[in-house]
């Protein structure tokens, strides 16, 4: 969501990162506006009196607005289908450091993660990379470039900060993922959103985690 | 899906079911049509020219077409939104009985299913369901009939299918879920649909499994 903000340059408020922000996001999701939909988790988008969540549908909702995706509805389904399945990725992501509970620590689940983190690098990073690669044009949707584009981006950096082993094979098998995460990175409200600091870097709190045991 | 065209009484027709279906479904799936996004995995819709993947996006494409969501924005990506809840939900009922690889067989991960399934009973049910009896009008979206509400018939059906201890545990909790599966269940075409015997049963092959040692 960030990403496709910035790159729009659309003025955006990252609510839960400010001063008293947490209360302020935890106090909408337990009291949403009149007619608004309680969102079941965050995150979630506030744009006027709309009330957005599930980062796939916000992604729906906002994109058109933001240029980034083209107008027809076959182009709109491809990119959505291709976010969904981003979605399915991240929730796999998440799950290799909390294949029992997210409500427990790591920790506490260490011997169970690695179990599922050694399946998860062999058979499926492969699966998944290997689909959005052949999906890859030098752009994942039309010519120009579109919020899939913008998280392919952020699923090889977040996937090489947690498995770099794991990454580093898989280098030559994504050839064109590897170009659009450059091509990404280099434009230039892009590159200014990375060199400012604001962008959230990826630590062991996040969904993106590395631990060295996970990455066989 | 199915319930869908079954309730707008639109013919469909299921092809990885009739005889050959699977190698049709796994031809489309490596060779998709021109223009047309391979899918990830089923279930995916073919109509006309269109190829759409991802349960929820093939809702999200049908049901304006099927007379099976409201048709402002705001109602749209609200019942896309619990859509969304409810595909999350679907992947975490599935990993109950496989958390550490899709590619194993339960028996080969029990130990683990049983430490997952221990947690999503007492804290992801509740949560969930809670969050759906939340959001239920009598419907989940307007005051007509959304695929939605055929979604909520079928995830108090499979849960009460696979969890029947958990489930009688929170039925007093779910007064309008409860209300909205009898709703549901009791339309004409639903029902003719459950009465031919061509609705998939639940068993041990889908996502719904009955395993009593799960359900604790």
């Amino acid at each position: 969501m960030r990403l496709a903000f910035e790159e729009a340059g659309e003025s955006y408020v990252d609510v839960a990162r400010e001063r008293g922000g947490m209360q302020k996001m935890m106090k909408l999701m337990s009291a949403p506006p009149r007619d608004a939909t309680e969102p079941f988790a965050p995150p979630f988008l506030r744009h006027g009196k709309m009330l957005v969540a599930q980062t796939a549908n916000i992604l729906l909702y906002v994109a058109p607005r933001l240029g980034l995706v083209p107008k027809d509805e076959a182009s709109r389904l491809r990119a959505h289908q291709l976010q969904l399945t981003v979605t399915d990725f991240v929730a796999e992501i998440h799950d290799t450091h909390h294949p029992v509970a997210v409500s427990q620590y790591y920790e506490d689940q260490k011997s169970e993660a690695k179990k599922r983190a050694r399946v998860f690098v062999r058979e499926r990073i492969p699966k998944f990379l290997g689909y959005f690669e052949r999906a890859a044009g030098p752009k994942m949707v039309g010519r120009s470039i579109s919020y899939v584009d913008l998280s392919m981006f952020q699923i090889v950096e977040g996937l090489s900060y947690a498995f770099p082993r794991a990454m580093k094979r898989m280098h030559e098998r994504i050839p064109k993922l590897l170009a659009l995460r450059d091509t990404v990175a280099s434009r230039p409200r892009i590159a200014a959103y990375v060199a400012s600091g604001r962008r959230l870097p990826f630590d062991e709190s996040g969904i993106f985690r590395h631990y060295r045991e996970l990455d066989s």
